[in-house]
Parts: structure tokens; sequence; C-alpha cells
């Protein structure tokens, strides 16, 4: 597929670019007028996911007013507990809530066996479709999922949590159970993927937004090795592994056979990159809340993140979302930045 | 001053110990029945922290109770604030509440000037005075204060927050004023401190609760000067700096003139010793989460961390405060493992 712009596929492949190329997480989203005029005509969040022709407007909204070199599926990584069989609400200020959580072996029972996932999510792989169709091939489409560890942590905790002890408790009090789940979601989250791609998606990225609350041995014993059987299951395909606070684990990751790994704000990239050697795209890891600053020092620091980089092998974005009330203004100021760089070392 | 028990003492100077010490942060607190049954008895928390006679029942239960090799006075980091001017709430399931906020420059006249620390705090200075008169000399008492950015976090945002987003939007756009209230903070914390050295505080703790959500480049200028600033105010007293989430920064703490490191349960404790060193006291790192499984796995997890330390300089508590729906038969097994643990070297 020839691409106009297709930096960010080079990038993760390690090949020469001539310039870094640059999205960011939750690009599709409130930070947009655009996005919030199209969530206001509908009843909720979870309409807008799953409904296709709207889920495939918001994500390219991002590529026409921002000018972003990748566009990500707008979706949630809960579709795939949804699929499975936990249903989930997502409440307004809240975040997600599930009627059913898995505590112990009976629960096991509300997850429905042999699903289909081309038929549960349907509305996703319909909604990637139409987003290949808008996009025109201008930049290339991401498709995303969550970690087996972080889906596991909804599932059992039933909802957001500052500490997740339920879920960490249960690697405790019956692991066996938790690696029953853990493989079942990644299991599924394989077959989701593939029909990703199957649907079109350009690149794959999974989320372990909660990998940073286990202690060290315990993420590379419930984290890291569902993590590598979904990254196995896709080889040479560029695909992006996003352990969020997972920096005690930096050299577990980096073992992966995957083109890319994401990287949060709280580390230093020039450090991240001695741990990690130089095969390995890294993508990342601006504070969002730089975004808030005049856009003076949004051009500064942008530079200087880019100046810190050694070879060619980066993907800029933030080390997190943007935040909601982010200034689009000052985005464009980082994606301009990023976009007037001139690369200087092979 | 001769303690029945000094082990607590011996370690933080690195003096030969017949076993490791051990105590847990939060120990004083909702996991004894003894705790609520004082709790409840009261208006509410901060009755119990105001209370002197209370605070003291409360901060020695756990000496009695589950036999810890030193007590940490109850009281709450957020006093520093409050009698720095910010008045703050303490609501029920959902944390603390400022009414006043300092969000830019004039805010600052919210803080009174030229507080009488020994005056404001008075209720502090008393409740150790009766602790140490409980304690009769059986366990040292450790004082504590929020560090400079954790306090900086809740003065700026008002309240508990996920991302303290408002906070660290201030040091983007405003970092003079940020450094003018981190300073005032921080100066308060020392008198705060010689305080309480004076009314019998054998130790003392730093908690920077919030430190991993700052960039490590950001934390090294606006986290860890304050602390160094507050540290060398008390050469060769005890002093533990526990900065939670700041794996990045270890080699900066590490520097830092203080007797010992507090880590939290993601770190690996063994990479902690190799970059930390062998001059400094190491204290922590069990999961909080561990004391969820069965006792002989709590034995087993505990001997496991006591197997890892190479050299005297341990202090054995949690990775984080014992979270409140935890049995105190486990703490007490993970106690009694520690009590029970022959040092096998020098």
């Amino acid at each position: 597929m020839d691409f106009q712009n297709d930096l960010y596929l080079k990038a993760h492949r390690g090949e020469a670019i001539t310039r870094y190329p640059v999205w960011l997480m939750r690009q599709a989203g409130r930070i947009l007028p655009e996005y919030r005029a199209v969530r206001a005509k509908l009843s909720g969040f979870r309409e807008l996911v799953e409904t296709p022709q709207f889920a495939a407007e918001v994500t390219i909204q991002p590529v026409d007013l921002l000018g972003v070199d990748a566009a990500i599926l707008f979706s949630d990584i809960l579709v795939v507990p949804d699929a499975m069989g936990l249903r989930y609400e997502m409440i307004e200020q809240k975040g997600p809530s599930f009627e059913k959580t898995i505590r112990g072996e009976r629960d096991l029972a509300y997850l429905d066996d042999n699903i289909d996932v081309s038929d549960r999510l349907s509305y996703v792989f319909e909604a990637i479709k139409l987003t290949k169709q808008g996009l025109a091939n201008r930049v290339p489409l991401i498709g995303f999922a969550g970690a087996p560890w972080t889906i596991f942590c909804y599932m059992v905790e039933g909802r957001g949590s500052k500490t997740f002890s339920e879920s960490r408790k249960l690697l405790y009090t019956n692991p066996s159970l938790a690696h029953e789940l853990l493989g079942r979601v990644a299991t599924t989250t394989i077959h989701y993927m593939k029909e990703q791609i199957n649907a079109g998606v350009d690149a794959l990225q999974l989320f372990d937004s909660w990998a940073g609350i286990l202690p060290k041995a315990q993420y590379e014993e419930f984290g890291v090795p569902y993590i590598k059987q979904i990254v196995d299951s896709f080889p040479g395909f560029p695909f992006t592994v996003f352990s969020k606070g997972a920096s005690t684990s930096l050299s577990a990751l980096s073992e992966l056979n995957n083109s890319c790994l994401g990287l949060d704000w709280q580390m230093d990239i020039e450090e991240a990159r001695e741990m990690v050697g130089y095969a390995k795209t890294l993508q990342g890891n601006l504070d969002p809340c730089m975004l808030y600053a005049h856009p003076n020092r949004v051009e500064a620091e942008t530079n200087k993140l880019l100046n810190s980089f050694r070879n060619q092998r980066h993907i800029v974005n933030l080390g997190h979302g943007v935040y909601p009330d982010t200034n689009p203004e000052n985005v464009k100021v980082l994606i301009n930045t990023v976009k007037a760089y001139e690369i200087k070392h092979q």
C-alpha cells in the first residue's frame, strides 16, 4: 500500500526518514471542538464507539485538523471484556463500571465460550473500513487493544481504582485463576487484533495502562508473558507496546519481538535508549502537562526532546494521552515543531 | 536514651544488629479493631489527629498489639499546609478538601506570614510527648512530614487527583511561583520537624507520595532540592526519605545526606541496592497486596525479601501504607517471620 505519508511505518521499520513522525495518544477526542460536536449529538461515549460512521469521523479529525502522521482508531480497550461477556457501562465523570466481575473460579461462568470476535466486535471492524476509506492512504491507521494485565484489572475490579488491590490480591490468592483469565484475554486479543488487520489497520498498539502498579517480578510473571504471546502472533507487523509506569521492567520489555516501545513521561528518554538499545523504535515521551505551557516553551521542550534522539528510530508522542483541557493550538505547535526539525544523524 | 529495642536506630546508623527491624507504614490505623474503636468515639479523622491523648493511644497500639520495632506518630501530612493558612477538611471516603488553593501569585495572600509552628501545631508536639511517655523507651518514635512537592500538590490542587495536572501545570506556567511556594513549605517543614525533635521523636521520615508523577528532570528540579534542604537541616539524625514512584530518580536520591531511603513495592530491592550503594539503609519494600495471601505465602515472601538483603542496612516495611482491609494476623506473620530470621552476613 502506498501512503502519501508513511513516516510512521518507516520509523517502525528503522528505515531512513526525512523527519520524525508525530501523533498523540487520545488525539481523537475531547481536545477538539469538532469531536465534542459529534459527541454532543449522541447518547453517550458507547454510542460513539459502537457507531462506525461516527467512530471513523472522529478518528480522521486529527489528521485533517492537527496534521498528525498517523490516525488511531477511536475505540475503547474495554470492548474486549465486553465481547467476552462482561458488559460495561461508561459513566460520565466516573469511568467504566462492570456489573459482573471475576473474583473466583465460578465467576468464569460469566464469560461466554467460543465467542465469534468478528461478529461481536463487527462495529470496530466496520469503523476501521470506513476510516481507511476516509483516510484514502494519506497516513497509516493504528489499531489497538488493552494488554491482558490491564484488561484483567477491570474484569476483577469492575471499575477504575487507585490501587487495583482486588486485582492484585488475586495474583496472590489465586494465581492459577489469574493465569487462566489472562490467557483467555490474550487469546481473544490475538483474534481481535487479527481481525483489525483484516479490516485494514496498518499498525497495532497494546496499552498496558496499569503495568506500573505491580512489583517488577510480578509484572514479569503476569504481564510481560501475555504481551509476548500477542506480539509473537504478529511477526514483522509494526507493533508498539506501551507499558505505562513499567520503568523497572524496561529490559524485559526490550526483549520482546515487536518493533516499538512506548515510554511514559517520567522516564528520561536517553536513559531509556541506553537500556533498550538501538534495535527498537521508541515512542514518546513528552509530559502531557507541558502542553499547558506558553507556545514558546512547547516549542523549546519539543526541540529538547528531538535533540536527545540518537538515531532515527523515534516516533514523537506524549508519554500518556493528551489531557482533555489542552489547547489544540499548543498541540499544533508541538506537531509543527517536529515537522520543522531537521534530522542530523543517520 | 537507652531503648529496650533500638534495632531501628542501629539499622539507620549501619551498626551491627542481631536481626532486622520491622514496622509498617500506616500500622497505626484501620487494620486494628482497637484503632477503629477509638475512631468510632470521635467526630472524625481530624479530631483524632488533633487530640493528643487519642493520637498517642493509637500510635502506641501497634507496638503492643503487633510487636513492631518502631512507632510512627499518628498524624497527617496536611497539618503543615493547614498551619500555613490553608485549612482543609477530611471527607469520609473521599479524602482531603481545601477551600482555598494556590494557583497564582495573589493566592499567596492566603498563607499566613511568620507563623508560630510550635503554637499552631502544638497538638502534634503534645501527642509526641504523651506517646514517648506511653512508650517508656520500649521502641523509638518516628516523626514525619510530607515532602514539599507532595504538599505543593495538595495546596495547588485542593484535593486528591489521579493526575495532579493543575499542580504539574504550574511548574510549566509559573515556575518561579512554584519555587516560591515549595521554598516556603520546606522552611515550615524544617521548623515543624525541629519541634518534633524537641518534643521527643527519635527519627524522622519524609513522605513524597506524588514523586512518581513528575518527569525525572522536573522531579530533580522541583522535588529533590527541597528534600535536600530539609535533610541538610538534620545532620546525623536518623532520617528516611520515601519518594514513592521515583525509581528513575534513585541515583539523585542516593546522593542526599540522610541515613535511609524508603522503596516502593514496584522496585526490585537488589537492583535498588546496586544503584544506591552500600552506604545507606534501605527501607521496604513488600507489596501491601501480598498480605492478602495465605499465611504460608506471607512467610515465604517475607523470607524471600530477607534473603535478598546483602548487608545489614535494611529496615523491613511494606512499599506503601498497609491497606485498611488487611488481616492483622497476616501482619503478625510478616513481623514474626522477620523476628525469626537469622542474619547470616555482616
